[in-house]
């Protein structure tokens, strides 16, 4: 498909992002000159958390600032990594003199960005650690990733951690309960259309009617497999079995449980993966302490969904409760 | 697209009620054999709030189930009105005493069915009052209407009556609350590609690379105009317009503001469109009290979007920023 609801494809970014704070006054402010919103309030004496990547898996990341998530989201072309001084722009609002968290998720633009970033705000002598997502278990390295993907999980992050920091913890706390988080969460995805970049003539990649896609991340590159259609129960044990192996839990352990929609997926559908999502685990022996449906982590108008487990002890189940300004 | 993340077609509504119950247990029971969801702890005494209508709307209705919203959603098969005696059901679930208000979407089914529920349940001397919206301006009757249909606005009606209810006003209040959200709200539509009904041979309609559908409504049904693609601030400009001529609003009037998404439009195209509809209020003088961009009222996997414009008086704002459970 190639119609889109847009103006100028090369507007589409900052007329997102002026929609997104006009959307949320209460909530946000917006940076003259640069894809960034900011919590309108920020915390004196708080530990900061930014976040940001490519355009084009709304909600993520301007819909996660707000009290007890984010400080910032620094918003890049659609896909593309955002710039380093649009970075070191959003450190130094959002620094209170307690230092800022930045949570990265594992592609090579954005690691190198957020890393120089972090070089500039150094020598303003602004405290900055990064932490790297890579949930995704689909593949080991990818055309954009040393390493494993960071996608839906990294919601998960900017809760957890965002709560900590919200407790008044400091910088060193903040960063080891976002790499708790990070160590025990896993995702995978699965496509059966994919989608286009505004202003490209095709879709990233493309699949016949009977195709689905599995394995696939958030920047409409290609899976790992190309599979027929089947029933989506069948797709679901598939990758929950994939899930299970990669984390170590037993009976009784619990989990948070995400069902995510790449953007063009009805909830119909979502609910229905989540049916059998619960009794697999079910199964298993596994309780789903919280559930999560909809869309948190999309790639533009791409039909499919991805699933994440979190596995949670006292202390993050604690924090994933916590109180947040954000529809979660 | 033919391809759906389903399994059988003739149980996607019961595997989705059941996914819908499993992701919300806290908040959410399951009425046996029905495809109803009933909040978990009713208020006693309270007047208790009822809708439903045919699935493929999601997060409408069971979406909105909830303290401060319904108490009780009823779902038809997809595209098509629940059967009087499952209405009849929720009605006998969720009366305390106080009576129950049917919040009922304009279409010849729909009012049919509660209607005829309602009089089983006179015969239990339950009060039951409905309410009947009819917030799309597009089309005076249609293949499924007498009169205007119900859509999006129809969330409005939930959340202030649903406050209304909340605060413990009597059956009557809340009726006429209810109506007044429906005398001021006003809702168009546009879509960029058709849905299809699972299992269904062929989409709803069909519309080239180049042609948009203005006047849809959520049933995949045609809209009034078919219009060739262009810039989407055009298209929100013309349904802005069309909007203000069907409401008394003035300078310095208030509104609420809902771009909702029909189910496969990326949120990206829905904040963009949100953008150019705050630019056109503002140029009229027409402060937005409160904006909504997201996903209220869909029709499967259709691509496009409604914008619905709610004239509030000091009354109706205090009933939408009332305290729901709902994420909202």
């Amino acid at each position: 498909m190639k119609k889109k609801l847009i103006n100028k494809p090369e507007n589409v970014v900052s007329e997102m992002i002026e929609g997104i704070y006009l959307a949320n006054q209460d909530r946000l402010r917006k940076i003259d000159n640069f894809n960034i919103v900011v919590r309108k309030e920020l915390s004196a004496g708080k530990v900061a958390l930014i976040s940001g990547g490519g355009s084009g898996h709304e909600p993520a990341h301007a819909g996660y600032v707000g009290r007890g998530m984010l400080d910032a989201a620094v918003s890049g072309a659609v896909f593309t990594s955002p710039t380093p001084d649009a970075i070191y722009e959003a450190i130094k609002e959002v620094d209170s003199g307690s230092g800022v968290l930045m949570v990265v998720k594992n592609y090579t633009g954005d690691v190198m960005n957020f890393e120089m970033a972090a070089e500039m705000a150094a020598m303003d002598d602004i405290e900055v650690e990064q932490v790297i997502v890579n949930d995704d278990i689909a593949v080991e390295d990818s055309l954009y990733t040393t390493g494993r993907r960071g996608v839906a999980g990294t919601v998960f992050v900017h809760k957890i951690a965002g709560a900590e920091a919200e407790k008044g913890s400091d910088l060193k706390k903040v960063v080891s309960t976002a790499e708790k988080v990070i160590k025990n969460v896993k995702t995978k995805g699965v496509a059966i259309n994919p989608c286009r970049v505004p202003g490209a003539e095709k879709s990233t990649f493309s699949l016949s009617e009977k195709e689905i896609e599995m394995g696939i991340g958030i920047h409409g590159e290609p899976g790992t497999e190309r599979q027929e259609i089947r029933e989506v129960d069948q797709i679901v044990e598939a990758i929950i079995s994939e899930l299970l192996s990669e984390l170590d839990l037993r009976e009784e352990s619990e989990v948070a449980l995400m069902i995510n929609g790449m953007g063009g997926t009805p909830l119909m559908e979502l609910y229905i993966a989540n049916r059998k999502a619960h009794q697999l685990l079910e199964e298993q022996g596994i309780a789903v302490y919280k559930t999560y449906v909809g869309e948190y982590m999309t790639s533009l108008e791409m039909a499919g969904l991805s699933v994440t487990l979190l596995k949670l002890d006292p202390e993050l189940k604690e924090l994933l409760d916590a109180e947040t300004e954000i529809n979660l």
